[in-house]
This record gives C-alpha cells, structure tokens and sequence, in this order.
C-alpha cells in the first residue's frame, strides 16, 4: 500500500526529537540535511480526518502549564502513578517536591527521555501489566487528555479494575477529559452520529498517530461527556466524587475507590 | 479504506484557514468547538513518511521572508506569472510596487484568498492551460520551493515548453529549488536510492498533501541539484544563465529564453 506508515514506537520517537529541539540533545530533523524541522505530532481518524499538532507542550515546564494542570497536580497526595507520562512533565514536578511517584508508558523511547530529563521510578507497560508488579498507589493521575485511555464502553470497566487493583484504600484517580460536544461543526457531529449508529459513544475516536515513517495500530481514544463518564464509572469500584469544568470544554474529573 | 482522505482542494482549505487564523476573517479550526487550534500542512511521501509544517509562511510579509525570496524579487522585470501564487505574498508585494502581475494556481481556494487580500489578477489553472488564454510575460516566478512543479524528466520538457509558449523575447524564470543529497539521514539517501533505481531522479518524490478530511490526488514533485537541472533544461527553449547558492541547500536558478 503506497504510504503506509511502518508499525513502531510513534510516540517515543516524536518526543526523542522534541526533546532534541528543546534541548539540542541528540540529532534532530532537518530539511535538507541542515535546516531545522518542527516536531509535529500527526494523528488520523478512521473517517479521513487528520491534524497536525506541535509537540513542546509535551516538554513544557509549569510556568507553561495549563491551568487545569496546576489544579490537577494540587490534588496529589500519597503515592501517585502517572499513567501516560509522556516526556515527564508531571512527574518531574511532583518529584521534585517529592512526592513518591512512578511513571507509567507503553513508549519505550518516551521513558527513555524521561530518564533522561532525572525520573527515577519509570515502568513500561499497561496498567494491567503493572498490576502484577506488586506496586500499590495513592492517586492516579490521568492528564493530557488521557482519560481517554478508557477507551469506551468495551475497555472501561477493565482498565478501571485495573486500577483499582493497583489501588491502596481510599485512591483517587484524577483525569483529564474533554468534552466534545460542544462543537457545531459537521466534520465532528457527523463523526459522532456514525458511531452512535454502530453502537460507540460519539466521542470515541478511532486514531492512529503517525510520526516520519511510524505509525501505531489503530486504536480506541475516547473524549466524553461527564455523563457518559459518570455510566462508565457506574458498577465498577470506583466513584465519580468530583467533576471540575472551570476550563470547559476541558474538564478534570476525580474518582474515588469505593471500598 | 479506513482513514483515506477525500479528494479535494486540499491547499485551499488549508490557506483559507491560515487566513482566518491571521486575520480573524471566517471560522477558523477549533478543539472542542472553543480552542483554537494551529494550522498545519500535511505532507505524505509514497515510503510512509510524513511531514507536518505550519502554514504562517504562506502568509508572510516581507520583513519575515527568507533572504532568497528578496533576492528572487529584485530580479523581477516587467510583466511578471507568479506560478503556483498560493495565498499571494510575493504577487501582492509586486503588485504594491507597480510590477504588472498575474498570479497562477490550481487551488481555487487559494485563489479566493487572493483576491481578498487584494490581489487583482488571478489566474486558475496551470502553466499548460494558460496558454490558451494569451497572456505573455516578462519573468515566471517558481518561488517557495515551486522548481519542485517540474516534475522529473517526463513532465520537465512540457512544463518548460509551456512557459516558453506563455514568454516574450528575453523572458527569465527565477526559480526557488533545494539540492536534497546534503542529508545523511537513511530516510532520505534510502529513498533517493529507491528513486534511481526505478529510473526516477533521486529526488523526484511522490507526495499527497492533506488537511484535515481532504487529500490530493498522489503528485510528484522534484527536489533536485543544480547539476540535475542543468540536464533537464537542456534541449530546452531556456538555458540556465545564473544560480545563486547563497542560501545552500536552498538555491534561486535563472533560465534564460534561448531564442
């Protein structure tokens, strides 16, 4: 198939290179041989659509931090895994005011830049993988937009057992959603029509991301509603204690351990 | 086919919402149907790769150009084809300096974005089409990057013929080209090695543009030596009577009518 992307780790190697350009640590792309090239992350929908998106924000210290994030992070306490750590940028912070924390990725290369930048506590895998590592956490942090890695209706109640397995008693699990419907624009309400009609939720992208030659599988990413987080989150052992929308459409919602 | 984009004006879309974004004229993309989000020009080769670059510099003014871009326009004498015009930068700039200038291209899009900039001859089609319409010039302009519309060796000698059937006695192209072999990356030496070995120039690449549901139709476009251009324009009305590598890899070459 003429411009299919090669399988492989997308994300590590589109934040080796940021970090690269943040940092002139290592080779980065260059037109030509010579010029400097931004790092610009790629991500396609199943329906065609597919954005640019520049990649510092990944790498970006708190004086650059969204205000959600700020509130986020004032809601640690206790050991905290951060699931999907990305290049860091959490992690580090809480670190360094040391809170006990570990980050979580499926990117190889993305925890490679991470110990690089000082982390010391970095495990590569799912949270389900993680369960097994005997590790038990306090808080739960879930930020860039990665409550989405519940994925929809199918993934939902086993990642959340997943944490809840990795759960001390009295977790919280703090997450970062946005919600999608706020939009008129017909690209997005038709995308969410059409998986209504096969049955997801509307706000449940299907993606690949791409980065030069990569590409990732196709995957599950769901943006949401509070309501349709709150079904979710209903008859597993969690409970949604807190939803706070100060920065609509961007939302940071808490869950709380039941038991 | 999951994720395949839909056939369209693919540089329009995307220089209209640039417009927007630099103007605050029409809608411009949003996340969550609130944020603005940046707009971004997506370049797949036929191997997989993709590229991601912002699209401020179609819009640039002059204090923003790249040297070359000045030294292309000082060459500029009487009635003047800005060939592939895109959002009109350098015929707007020409225009302002009494320079009698046509601007060219294939997006109607784009086009619309001239003409609401000011520009006030446009021209939709291309150098072929033109022909026909009997207009004749003094300089054709290939600037940002547009040497690249000669192709390769199969489209070079029509291409260069057309503007010898749209050029006056003495006419010049000032053309914009990069030498692509300057690099190390495996990427790009790999692909150029691929290129010669199917009988195609080593930087002839097979590209499609997208934005955001839309695609182009699969295109190739030269990125060549000076050397290799040299070989095209021979046989040619035009020879090449300068080149200013002052910018390397980036150049500006100068075909001359012959007769």
């Amino acid at each position: 198939m003429v411009g299919e992307p090669t399988v492989g780790d997308v994300f590590g190697e589109m934040i080796r290179d940021a970090y690269a350009v943040a940092t002139g640590i290592g080779p980065r792309p260059l037109v030509g041989g010579r010029l400097p090239r931004p790092v610009i992350e790629i991500i396609e929908r199943d329906d065609g659509l597919v954005n640019g998106a520049p990649t510092e924000h990944y790498l970006a210290g708190p004086a650059d931090w969204q205000p959600y994030d700020h509130r986020a992070v004032d809601r640690v306490r206790g050991r905290t895994l951060d699931v999907g750590v990305g290049a860091g940028r959490i992690a580090l912070h809480l670190q360094e005011r040391g809170v006990p924390v570990v980050g979580l990725d499926t990117s190889l290369g993305a925890l490679r830049v991470c110990r690089h930048r000082g982390l010391r506590d970095v495990v590569h895998g799912t949270v389900d993988q993680h369960v097994a590592d005997g590790h038990r956490y306090d808080t739960f942090l879930l930020l860039g937009n990665n409550l989405g890695l519940i994925e929809g209706r199918e993934r939902a109640p086993a990642f959340l057992a997943a944490l809840a397995a990795l759960a001390r008693p009295g977790a919280q699990v703090v997450a970062h959603g946005t919600d999608p419907y706020g939009t008129t624009d017909p690209v997005h309400t038709g995308y969410h029509e059409r998986n209504r009609r096969r049955g997801r939720l509307g706000g449940q992208l299907r993606l690949r991301l791409r980065y030069r030659q990569l590409g990732t599988e196709w995957f599950d990413y769901l943006v949401c509603s509070v309501e349709e987080l709150a079904e979710l989150v209903h008859g597993t052992p969690w409970r949604l204690t807190d939803v706070d929308t100060a920065d609509a459409p961007y939302y940071l919602a808490t869950l709380t351990l039941a038991r």
